[in-house]
């Protein structure tokens, strides 16, 4: 499968580099230590204040390169993807960052890096460092295990360790409290695949119909495989299981973590669960949903919780500077505002015109009568349906007609519009809606009938994007429209129209519509459907 | 393919509260038309401003919902997945917030949307509206193609016009902007899969080693289908079209958009290749990477360039409310800072100390006569290799002996941490280091040989995470250690190590390392290889 990027061997080093350049960040820098050393630090770091150190293996992106600067992470220190990162690469972060006010290294608990970072600790302190570590086990996904993986919920630990330390809390202090938020988050992932790794691919381990609770964010299996029932189960799940870890408390905050591949779609659907459920009323902060610690492209997610108090809070809501942070939010309350009034078009009174009512009706007349002629004719350019169409508006135009404000140009238009819009399907009703309602503006501001119709006819090119020229009605109405415009008779005009329709025969390329998708070959010698219902309609009328 | 949602016919709406409630932005609303109409509006809008509308099929997130806020979009109209809103959800989203500025529509070109916006600006102007429409069709993919599509450079449109619309310009003036910048904006997309549509699963379309080149947002096949060869390449041949089509300019804006599952890691080697090319010295702004306007899942990326004037780099660079924008940054120059000296240990002067080299010699040569039996004790219950993991270690001190400062016992115990972290390997190896590098410590701070290694190993178990009784080495060597520290002889600590060693065959569960994955049936009646191996160097240095 292939994936964008160059060679294995450097794909963390360029997107390092990328993601560096494309932030423009002026206050990170990485340390020269490619390839083997991969850090990234704060350029504003003030040696007075207690240094954040974090890490672990890439693929988990904006973990935790993302979250360095104010208000969070002074260095993350980046693995290859899913490998702890030597010793020596941590030692580097810690000496390029650390001052007089000491760091705390917040590890997310897997074996790799709690040795690498441990060793790094004791090599930084025999060099006169004074280095604090703080691992973060937070997934209950494996009850009782003495060694629980860290997840997403090491966020809080960076948001609230990051909060204490950008205020110049003591090393002892931003320690303390990091292993107390550490000590109290929980968290557990579910998703309905696997990720798939550089180089070497996807493996189809999850059975469609089954979801994976309790994976691991390096891809391992999880824990149990459940049947999947929809987001609404999937969701009851988990706050079922986190509820029921987490300390008693009388407010939380929720982190909904998008493993990588969950579409904002179905994470806004999981979002309204959580937040809907009986429990969700206890979320009085939220942190995404959003790409916040990944596992590479999983279609998965996880939802991590921490007790609130009115500190945590605080730390919490306080703005940084990293942008992958998505902010803590107060779940907001569903507003809906009531629909306006006037999209439903006011039904108009009718009132009667013999003369027009007789003129529709001969018109509908003569375009249900085209319905196979055209229909014949649209097989051959088109997908044969034009004469359908057609005849479908003007079957609903003839059933409504006594309905119908005829007495009243503008009005009558308008629900011409509102009527062929609603009745006659596929984009030449609504065209033809947009021609009659642009009219019946013009008409209503004074201009003459065949006026009025032309500027409907500018507005639906406009809209539709069809010219003159495309072989389209437009080639006969246009024309014809004009001579009616220019105060020739009927006659002239539909022998105008015929004239037009005919040399749409010769047009070897469609501009607009389904004749698009024809060869110039099978077009050559067929008129367009369209021009043809115009020219039959004028002829039908000038026929007296 | 599962997917997390309720019921399809949910799938948005659900999505759209769930998105507003953890937006927990009390600046915006939805209007009460579900499931039919699904507007997201504005709260905060001046009737004095002009009102920015947009919208198109779902399936974009967080386009065009995500962009609505103070800035740039009054309101978005969100259809189903893929589907056009229809017109008179169009024309709520009008009512609901236009006011006597009139309203602009921008509307990325493809025919459903511009019919059903089209004929909604028609309804609201015989409403009295003043409504313009401008149509965006930024994709380049299909050349001489007379209506382009409409794809994430629509985004520069919302954000220019927004910040028009903001400072008070004319409903003239905005309508004109938004026109100029969606005639200047191109864009071009790349994929390696299509995208898995909700309740009906994904089409395998692009074969391995294939990428598909000017891809539709909706699932369309792209243009061509060309070998896929890295990232650069990538990159180079959409920079070159898109150079080649854009106006000249001296500057660009660039817009990286992620359509939906390439990890952040591949965005960050494309933004890499992008900003680091000969074309990419043009571009002074630069937006995302990120999920901008995205096709569900798909694994492809688009890029869109704008030729920028001093009015749109600051129009680009304008603070705005919605989340959603990431913001435009001048691209970072890559900064490196030196390595801080100190990672690498000080090679120490050697210094003779004849007994302490006797005495290391010894404990080499014990513990490499028990690599066999240690091993073959390991494959019992582990991988069968710690006997030579320990002789390895052993060798590679032996090796080293006269090249150690034997006669300061701080810089002795440093120098073995180095050399055991460095070649011994596996986590026994970091352990061995930590537990050194801090008795060197303590040394130094003045404790005896054994209490120094007692602090070296109370820090190896804080960091390993094994405590006692977890069936490893510490077992022996704790008590072992203890029996020293007060003073016991050498012998007596022997004795109580082979007890300690010989008592973990009857541990049943293994708190750490490889034994963790081995059943308690098979661990019983065997003692752990690491605690033996203490046992038998403390046995054989008592032995004299």
């Amino acid at each position: 499968m292939s994936q964008f990027f160059n060679e294995k061997a450097r794909l963390v080093t360029e997107s390092i580099d990328g993601l560096q350049r494309a932030a423009g960040n002026p206050a990170t820098t990485t340390l020269d230590g490619y390839p083997h050393i991969k850090v990234i630090c704060r350029t504003d770091h003030k040696s007075s204040r207690v240094a954040l150190i974090s890490g672990g293996g890439s693929g988990h992106e904006p973990s935790h390169a993302g979250y360095v600067g104010k208000g969070m992470l002074t260095a993350a220190v980046c693995g290859e993807v899913f490998a702890s990162p030597s010793f020596d690469a941590v030692l580097a972060a810690i000496l390029a960052v650390t001052g007089k006010a000491g760091c705390v290294l917040i590890v997310p608990n897997y074996t790799g890096d709690r040795l690498n970072f441990g060793l790094a600790a004791e090599r930084a302190r025999g060099l006169g460092k004074k280095v604090e570590m703080v691992i973060v086990g937070d997934d209950i996904a494996i009850p009782g295990l003495a060694q629980p993986r860290g997840v997403a919920g090491v966020l809080f630990v960076h948001k609230i360790a990051g909060y204490l330390a950008e205020k110049g809390a003591s090393l002892e202090v931003v320690a303390a409290a990091a292993r107390s938020v550490a000590a109290k988050v929980v968290s557990l992932g579910i998703s309905l695949s696997s990720c798939t790794l550089p180089g070497a691919g996807r493996e189809d381990r999850v059975p469609p119909g089954q979801a994976e609770l309790g994976l691991g964010i390096h891809g391992e299996p999880g824990v149990d495989q459940i049947d999947f029932r929809g987001a609404k189960a999937v969701a009851e799940i988990l706050c079922e299981r986190l509820f029921k870890q987490v300390g008693k408390a009388s407010s939380y905050a929720l982190l909904l973590n998008n493993l990588g591949s969950t579409t904002l779609l179905e994470m806004g659907v999981l979002a309204n669960e959580f937040l809907s459920a009986a429990s969700g009323r206890k979320i009085k902060l939220v942190i995404g949903p959003g790409l916040l610690v990944t596992s590479l492209d999983m279609h998965g997610f996880s939802a991590s919780l921490l007790p609130l108090s009115r500190d945590y809070a605080a730390a919490l809501a306080a703005p940084v500077a990293p942008a992958a942070w998505p902010g803590a939010r107060v779940p907001g309350k569903l507003r809906r505002w009531k629909l306006p009034t006037g999209i439903k078009s006011k039904s108009e009174k009718p009132s009667g015109n013999a003369s027009m009512e007789q003129f529709l009706s001969k018109c509908c007349n003569l375009l249900i009568a085209m319905e196979t002629e055209l229909n014949t004719l649209d097989a051959k350019v088109g997908d044969g349906d034009t004469g359908s169409t057609v005849a479908t508006g003007a079957r609903s135009l003839k059933a409504h007609i006594t309905t119908l404000p005829l007495a009243n140009p503008a009005r009558l238009l308008s629900s011409l519009s509102d009527l062929l819009g609603k009745s006659m399907g596929g984009s030449s009703g609504v065209l033809l809606a947009i021609m009659f309602a642009a009219a019946s503006q013009a008409i209503e501001s004074g201009e003459t009938w065949a006026r009025a119709l032309q500027q409907g006819l500018a507005r639906m090119k406009e809209i539709g994007g069809a010219k003159t020229g495309d072989r389209t009605m437009i080639d006969a109405l246009e024309p014809a429209l004009a001579a009616l415009a220019s105060g020739k008779p009927l006659a002239i005009a539909a022998v105008i129209a015929r004239e037009a329709a005919e040399a749409t025969a010769s047009m070897q390329r469609a501009g607009a519509g389904r004749s698009t998708y024809v060869s110039a070959a099978k077009l050559t010698g067929i008129p367009d459907p369209g021009a043809v219902a115009v020219a039959k309609l004028l002829e039908g009328l000038a026929a007296v």
